[in-house]
């Protein structure tokens, strides 16, 4: 039996504290973290602007982050929660890393790996779960966008 | 009109030293270099068994090092040069930093971008020049896993 001390809600939060973290920073607002046995194990937030870097989604400085807390790449054991359904790059790192578990929040219609769908991106063991906290991680995007504006 | 002092081979050839540093190293021989008006501005080779980090492909180093040494994102001025098909991962990668031109050595038939038929990963600007030296660096690939059986 899984232990579940925390709700996939309690860690999406969390996540979202990091969204607001990006907000703040004046990035686009995606965050995530890495659970591993209902510990945080790595946090991040979306940093391609202040480090000129498209690679610095907030799921791949996590899934970074997680391997080197834990000392393997792979994360067959661990629930990545991202507070938007992440893109094709960063997909492929889930993929690679293995993971366990992948809960995002509001969906990206433009750019979210789902628009695949002849193909399968992810490791076929992961397994999904979307659209948690949905409203809070699409609505602090929006709301980006139209200071941006 | 473009101004072509070295080929696209001299630039392969300089990835594929890349990917002999990976092989010494016992990583999966991929290299790669970026190029911005004819000077190598990036080098890198896969790391993801010292770095214990499946994101630490050769590709995505040298977009982030590229980038680094512009002082900006975008690299659409820029020719990346890889010795294997880019992964999905990878694809993403190129395609958020809008790539000017992909050039790539040997295929790989089970993990590249070009699985995904349905769906056009790369900007839609990005051109992509496939199987320069392909069999070189597919050899290297081949010999490193017959070197690990």
């Amino acid at each position: 039996m899984e232990l579940s001390i925390f709700s996939h809600d309690h860690f999406m939060r969390e996540a979202f504290k990091e969204a607001q973290r990006a907000f703040d920073a004046d990035e686009i607002p995606v965050g995530a973290i890495v659970v591993c046995d209902n510990k945080i194990i790595a946090r991040a937030h979306n940093l391609t602007e202040r480090l000129n870097d498209v690679t610095a989604h907030a799921e791949m400085q996590a899934i970074t982050s997680a391997a080197n807390y834990l000392g393997g790449k792979y994360l067959n054991e661990c629930t990545l929660y991202v507070t938007l359904e992440p893109c094709v790059m960063c997909a492929g790192a889930i993929a690679w890393a293995q993971l366990g578990k992948l809960v995002y929040g509001a969906p990206d219609t433009k750019r979210g790996f789902n628009l695949l769908t002849e193909n399968k991106v992810l490791h076929p063991k992961t397994e999904v779960i979307a659209g948690m906290l949905s409203e809070e991680c699409g609505e602090i995007i929006k709301l980006f966008f139209q200071k941006k504006r």
